[in-house]
C-alpha cells in the first residue's frame, strides 16, 4: 500500500485548524426534529466541502435536504466509494443538564463537548479533512461521493425516494457509513448489517360511542377484538404465527457465529441494564446475542383503548388501537410481511380489523468476509493497532450505508470514530481530539486500501 | 283495602305547597362526586322529615352521610317497610346546556326543571309527602324506615359497611327503592333485580424502563403478557373460560321469560342507539333482552401500555395495565369470581400478572311472583290505571333496594315516579307536577296494600 505517513503527518501538523473547523460545524445547530438550523448547516457544509475541493450542493428531498458532493481521483482506474453520514443532530434539551452549552463546542482538555460532536459531525468532518490531507500529500486514491443526510435522527424518511430519484448520481463500487463510535475498551466497531422494520397500527371499532359496560353483552368490544387478533399472531411461546413469516430468515453463517462468539457479550451486564432476571426463551451468552441480532420479532409498542386511570370507569370502548413493530432480519421484506399480516387477519376472522402501514425499513446484511468488509477491518487494525469488533448486524433499524448498499446492489459497511461512552443523544456528548484526528487517518486509510482493490 | 280517596284528595288540595317543598329541596345542591352541598342537604332533609313527624338523623359512614328516619304506625300488627333512595345528585356541568339554572328548580308549565328533580329528589320527596297525607287522613298503615343514601351517584361505596354496622336498625319486612322513572309510553316500571359487578385491574411488568423495541427479542413485553392472559380468559366465541364461572348462573324462570316477552324490546331502536348492525352472537328480539339481563359478561374497560399517538415510537413498554369489569348475575359471587380468576391466571402461566380488586357489587334478583312484588305491581295498576313493566333484572349494577333486600334477607323491589325521558344525568332534568303528585299517591298505595298483607 502507498505509504500514508505523509498523510498522517499532515493531519498532526494541521490539528489545531482541523479541530477549529469541527467546532465551527458543531456551533451551527441542525436539529431535524424541530427543523432548527438544518438548512443553514447544509449551506455551511457546501462551503466547507468547496474549501477542500469537493463539488458540493444542497439537493432537496421530500423532507429536509441532503448535502451531496463528489471529488475524483487523478488515477484513471480508481473505484468510487459512496460515503454516507448525516449532518442533523438530536435535540439538546434539557440544556441545563449540559456542563457547557450544547452548541458552544467548548474544548475541555482533550474533549470537545457539544451536541453532534460525535453523532455525526465529528464523523462527517473526518471525511472532509481526509480529502484535504490526501490532496495535500499523496493524492486522492479513489473517487469519493458524499451523501450527508439531514433527517437521520428522524429515521431518514425521505431517503428511499431520494435514492430512487438519484440512482445514477449515487452509482458507486461500495458504500460506507461513518456514524457513532467505539465500543467500551476503546475497540473500533465495524457493522455489516441492520434490522429491518415494519411498523403498523391495527384498529378496531365497536359501538358508535363509548357505552355503559352493561351493554357489553350485546355490543362487540374492539379491545377484545384486538386481543384475539394479537393472540392469533403470536403465542406465549414467542413464535409469530403468520404463515411464511420465517421463510426468508437466514441463520448466521459459521463466520457470523464466530464473530458473535468474539463479541464479548456479557449476560449479567445486559440483564442489569435492561432490568430483567432472564432473557426470553431462557437463552444466555452467544445464543442471546444471536437471538438479538438474527431473529425477527413482533412487539406491541402501544395499546390504547377505553380508560385506565383514576376513578372507576366501567365503560365499553368504541375504539381500540394497537401499534405493532416487527424488527425484521434478512431477507424478510417489510412489504411482503405486511401482505401476509393482512391475509392472516382475513383468514382468522379479523377482516374488520383495520391495518395501517406506519412505515418500514428493509433489513440489510452483507457477508462478513466480503472484500470491502476486509478493507475496513484492515484499516482499523492499521490505524488503531487492534482488532475491531465486527458486528454481522445491529439490532436496530436504519437507512445507513449497509441499507444503501442493498438498495444500490453494492457492498457496504458501517463504522464510526467517536470515543467509548461518547454520550450520543444525551447531555454532554463529546468527541476527543485524539479520536477525531485518528478518525481522519482511518478514513484516509480505508480509501487507500480500497483504491488498491 | 282502606279507601284511599281522602289521601288522594289531601294530596291534590295541598299540591302547591308540596311542589314548593320539592323545589326547596332541589335548590340545595348535593353533588356527591364533588362533595358539594351534600351535608347541608342531609341537614335540610332531617328538618323536612321532622316536619311530617319522622324521627330522623344524619348517620356517618366511611364516606358521605346517610340520612336515616323512622315513623311507626298506630296499628300494632303493622309490618315494617324499608325505603331506599338517595339525596345526592349528578354534577350539572356544563351549566350552559341548561335552559334554566340547574339549581333554580324553575317551574315551566307542568315541569319542574332542575338537577335531581326526578333523580332522586322528586322520588324522595314523594315519600315525605305520603307520610304527611296518610297521617292527616287515614293514618299510617305500616311502620316505615327511611335510608337516604348520599353516595348513590358515586356507586354507593360506603353502603356495604353501613349495612353491616346497622343491621339491627335496618330490620324490616321488605325493602323498596324509589329512584328513576317511567318507561317510554308513560309506563310505570317495577324492577326486581340488578346485575352484580366485579371490577379488576390486571398489571404486568417487563424491563425496568421503556426500552428500544429492538430489545423485544430478549426482554418480555408486558402488553403481550396481558394479551395472552386475556385471550385465555375469554375466546372469540364470547364464553368466559374461567373454571366454574357459569356454575351459579340461573336461567330465567318461565315467568321471568314471559315478562321479557312483554317488555316491548325493539331490536332496531336498540341497534340504532348503540350504533351496531348486529348484536353479539347474532341474537335478536327477546333472546337479545335475555342475553342483556340474564348473562354475565367480561368486558375490557381499558387497556393502556406503551404509546399510541403522534410520532412513531417503536418502544418496548415497561408496564401494561388492563381494566376488566365483569357484569354478574345471580347467584354469582364477586369474591368467588375474583378467586377463580386468580387461580385461572396462576394455572395458565400468568402467576406474575398482578390482579387488583377495584370494587364489586353483588347481583340481586327476587322472584317476579313474590307477594311483595305483587303489592307494588297492584299499586301501580290502581294509581296509574295500567299494567306496569315488570323487569326481572336491570343490566346495570347498583346498591338499591333489591341489593339491600338480598343483604338483609327480605323481599325487595324497585320503582320510580319520574316522567318518560326525564333526562337523568343530562341537562334539563325535570319532573312533572303530575308525575310528582301521582308518585305521592303511588307511595301511599303501596304502603296501604303492604299493610294489608
Amino acid at each position: 500500500m502507498t505509504d500514508l505517513s505523509p498523510v498522517y503527518a499532515y493531519v498532526d501538523e494541521h490539528a489545531d485548524r482541523m479541530v477549529a473547523d469541527l467546532q465551527r460545524l458543531i456551533r451551527q445547530p441542525s436539529i431535524s426534529s424541530a427543523n432548527l438550523g438544518v438548512r443553514e448547516c447544509a449551506e455551511l457544509l457546501v462551503e466547507m466541502m468547496g474549501d477542500v475541493g469537493i463539488t458540493a450542493r444542497v439537493i432537496e428531498t421530500d423532507g429536509l435536504p441532503v448535502v451531496y458532493g463528489e471529488i475524483n481521483s487523478d488515477r484513471p482506474e480508481a473505484p468510487t466509494l459512496l460515503i454516507y453520514t448525516h449532518y442533523d443532530v438530536q435535540p439538546a434539551d434539557p440544556e441545563s443538564d449540559w456542563e457547557s452549552p450544547p452548541f458552544e463546542a467548548r474544548r475541555v482538555g482533550d474533549r470537545i463537548i457539544g451536541r453532534g460532536a460525535t453523532d455525526a459531525k465529528g464523523n462527517l468532518m473526518a471525511h472532509l479533512k481526509a480529502v484535504e490531507a490526501l490532496r495535500a500529500t499523496t493524492g486522492l486514491p479513489i473517487n469519493v461521493k458524499f451523501i450527508f443526510d439531514g433527517e437521520e435522527e428522524s429515521g431518514s424518511p425521505s431517503l428511499p425516494a431520494f435514492v430512487e430519484r438519484h440512482r445514477d448520481l449515487l452509482a458507486a463500487d461500495a458504500a460506507l457509513s461513518f456514524d457513532g463510535g467505539f465500543d467500551a475498551g476503546d475497540v473500533p466497531r465495524v457493522s455489516l448489517g441492520t434490522s429491518g422494520l415494519l411498523f403498523v397500527q391495527m384498529r378496531a371499532h365497536g359501538g358508535s360511542k363509548d357505552l355503559h359496560s352493561a351493554r357489553a353483552r350485546l355490543v362487540p368490544n374492539p379491545a377484545w377484538k384486538l386481543v384475539w387478533a394479537l393472540a392469533s399472531i403470536k403465542g406465549p411461546d414467542g413464535r409469530v404465527r403468520i404463515e411464511g413469516f420465517y421463510d426468508a430468515v437466514r441463520p448466521p453463517t459459521p463466520l457470523e457465529r464466530s464473530l458473535l462468539e468474539q463479541a464479548g457479550w456479557d449476560d449479567e451486564a445486559q440483564k442489569r441494564d435492561l432490568g430483567v432476571d432472564e432473557f426470553l426463551g431462557g437463552v444466555s451468552g452467544v445464543d442471546a446475542l444471536e437471538q438479538l441480532l438474527f431473529t425477527p420479532t413482533c412487539n406491541i409498542a402501544g395499546f390504547a383503548s377505553g380508560y385506565v386511570g383514576e376513578g372507576n370507569k366501567t365503560l365499553l370502548p368504541a375504539t381500540a388501537a394497537v401499534n405493532v413493530d416487527f424488527r425484521l432480519v434478512v431477507d424478510q421484506d417489510p412489504a411482503d410481511i405486511f401482505q401476509r399480516l393482512r391475509k392472516h387477519l382475513d383468514d382468522h376472522g379479523f377482516a374488520d380489523v383495520e391495518l395501517h402501514d406506519l412505515g418500514s425499513i428493509e433489513p440489510s446484511r452483507v457477508p462478513a468476509d466480503s472484500p470491502f468488509a476486509r478493507v475496513v477491518v484492515e484499516a482499523a487494525r492499521r490505524v488503531y493497532g487492534r482488532e475491531p469488533s465486527l458486528r454481522p448486524s445491529e439490532s436496530a433499524s436504519g437507512r445507513q450505508a449497509v441499507w444503501l448498499a442493498g438498495k444500490l446492489g453494492i457492498p457496504g459497511a458501517g463504522t464510526g470514530i467517536g470515543p467509548p461512552d461518547w454520550r450520543g443523544h444525551a447531555a454532554n456528548e463529546f468527541i476527543t481530539v485524539r479520536h477525531y484526528l485518528a478518525g481522519i487517518k482511518y478514513a484516509a486509510t480505508i480509501w487507500s486500501l480500497f483504491g488498491e482493490g
